[in-house]
């Protein structure tokens, strides 16, 4: 197939100016579910899931896969999940936990990481022997180690390195500047050492240092990679090693999707015949690509020399285009005349905020008020941090087979 | 009184180093509340309504308040504010306006303004004549009049001139770059054929330029005040001006708050003698001082060699903190040892996002795990852009008598 856009693929691509998603003609899923809605594709998010486990496979070393549903927490999408067999779940608050649990996940298959975690927190944790968790703080490990003599544990550590999308300063989650996540170097050996105090067994090294790195970031995570090592080695026993998330997917037609191949190289070369076994938390990577949002024109208009479209939903249900700069490239949904040039389009939103505008002057075929368009890579980080802003919240969820 | 911070004041100071907030005890009202809770003062939100109310009496222009209720929408809260008589409500979407009437407000009370309006919001509006309705684009102007022929209607223009809180681009609503808010010069003679075309009469110039000026910013919003006067001029007719909302309340202690006399006076200098009556659609300025945002301090502990308190709710209960750089200033509850100096601490949310800091390196006294802080300027656009990430976003508010 030859692809006239960046984010075409066989299951997202025009056919006859129509745009295809899942199988499915966009626009009578538009027509028939109503907007404003997003859609998801089990059969992508599977494939991204097999994609992940066959690198990993080929790496020789042991290996789990735990998603982190904080970035899309539908539950019929969770519940497939789990009938896929492919992945565990990465939780991060009780209310995750619980609704992992109520979609079928077993507390085993739970791995739990979190920040500022109170003591009502502990408390629930303590319920659940089986559950993975993995300790962020110093303050945690002495609190978890009180209510729960004995029992294995993950320490999150910080690298004091970090890496991912491109220039989005937001998303650092460990670099130059300390963050408040994990044990740095400075304090590791008080955390041991607090473990030990509490007969805490640390069997896991956790770490996270960025979202959404893609190929180009690669030599910078293995240096990340490398800098655990120091940690690693100062844990007697050590079992595990928790990669985090992060692998990231392209959102603009400049990006360079992550090399899955090479990513797994890396991963073989740093802990090869070390007998650690690999974990991974992805969340973008699995369900991201495998979403849209479909979205009404109710306007369209000339303001000064700016033609704006304006649509049925803001800022409100999908954040990351307004405020971490990844866009969720507006799409067509038909093309009525494919002979007709494209032109720039601002997309703006419904939300009476000045930044509720989806792209600027972003080329688009002829639109009229009424016609549909599907927000691209709107699986990820959207509907599971969306608001009720200015009562505009309404909007539903469907998982497609 | 002598004031020791710069957001004392008499309902919201230490005493015996306690804080009090609208003559209650915080740590108080945290144990018997529990948190995360958002706490409003009654007295405080109808102080602020009145004060506006005052001077706008004081110019000898017609006047009317139209809170804008998607800073807060919590339904005692509006229901209180329907029985001060002192404004009506700013809805900008059919559900606003539903809870609105819900509470009390007539429809004659509401006013309607918002952008991207759908036809299905126009079939909404239609049910309602009463509901004053501002229309935000030509194409608003055409599908209204088909739905509502001889309506009064009022048209939201764009002066090309903005101003707000300080560097907050984001909150622009109008400014040398073209935004999707109102109708420009260059199109109002087309916006006022549309109405004429499908008979609605035109009775009001409404106009929103910007959110949070203070002061300093005043000599800016008169010259904008002057500008609307070209689109004013051109509507045969006119009866009202509504000048949108924006007033500003300080954030910092550098912060300097607005002067309503001069606010006032610019608006008398402006429109005496004109015949035209004055609307403004204040949300920040009625709510925001009026709410505060309890929360507990989960973790207290030292990483490389910042000092960091990690407490039980995050940047998905109060955007503007993270998002807009308009902070929410954490209080501690109590000051355990008044002779002790503050100390800088990082005060960071549960979230697992790194963005999810409340304030770095802020001075505070000894705080230790279990106190309790109070995030201050909590009482607009907090709890109503609130979401559910990471599912720590339950939540509850208070209003308090």
């Amino acid at each position: 197939m030859k692809s006239a856009f960046w984010w075409e693929r066989k299951d997202l691509s025009y056919n006859n100016n129509s745009l295809e998603f899942a199988g499915r003609n966009v626009q009578h899923l538009a027509e028939m579910f109503q907007t404003p809605s997003f859609f998801y594709s089990a059969k992508r998010l599977k494939k991204n899931l097999k994609r992940l486990s066959l690198v990993l496979s080929n790496t020789g070393l042991n290996h789990k896969i735990y998603y982190a549903m904080k970035a899309n927490r539908h539950v019929p999408l969770l519940t497939y999940m789990k009938t896929t067999g492919l992945c565990g779940v990465d939780a991060c608050s009780p209310e995750e936990v619980l609704l992992a649990l109520s979609c079928g996940f077993d507390a085993s298959e739970i791995s739990y990481t979190a920040t500022s975690v109170s003591n009502a927190d502990l408390d629930f944790l303590s319920r659940y022997p089986d559950l993975i968790v993995n300790c962020d703080s110093i303050s945690q490990i002495k609190r978890l180690g009180k209510k729960c003599p004995n029992r294995d544990i993950g320490i999150r550590i910080n690298p004091a390195m970090g890496t991912g999308y491109g220039s989005v300063d937001v998303l650092r989650y460990s670099g130059e500047k300390t963050t408040k996540f994990g044990i740095y170097k400075e304090q590791f050996d008080d955390a041991l050492q607090a473990a030990k105090d509490y007969n805490l067994v640390v069997k896991r090294i956790h770490f996270h240092t960025g979202c959404g790195y893609l190929s180009s970031q690669l030599p910078v995570w293995e240096k990340i990679l490398e800098a655990c090592l120091w940690f690693i080695k100062r844990v007697d026993g050590i079992e595990v090693v928790n990669l985090g998330g992060g692998l990231g997917v392209p959102h603009t037609t400049s990006d360079e999707k992550l090399d899955l191949e090479k990513w797994s190289g890396v991963i073989q070369k740093v802990f090869e015949g070390k007998n650690i076994s690999i974990e991974i938390e992805p969340g973008d990577y699995i369900v991201k690509d495998a979403g849209i949002l479909l979205l009404e024109v109710n306007m369209v208009e000339k303001k000064q020399e700016t033609v704006f479209a304006g649509v049925n939903g803001g800022f409100n249900l999908a954040v990351e285009p307004f405020f971490y700069s990844l866009p969720c490239e507006p799409v067509a949904c038909v093309i009525h005349d494919p002979k007709k040039p494209f032109k720039p389009v601002t997309i703006a939103g419904n939300i009476n905020e000045a930044l509720d505008v989806w792209m600027e002057n972003h080329p688009m075929p002829e639109i009229y008020e009424g016609d549909f368009l599907a927000m691209i890579n709107a699986g990820g980080y959207a509907a599971s941090m969306s608001s009720n802003h200015c009562m505009r919240g309404a909007v539903r969820e469907f998982l497609l087979f």
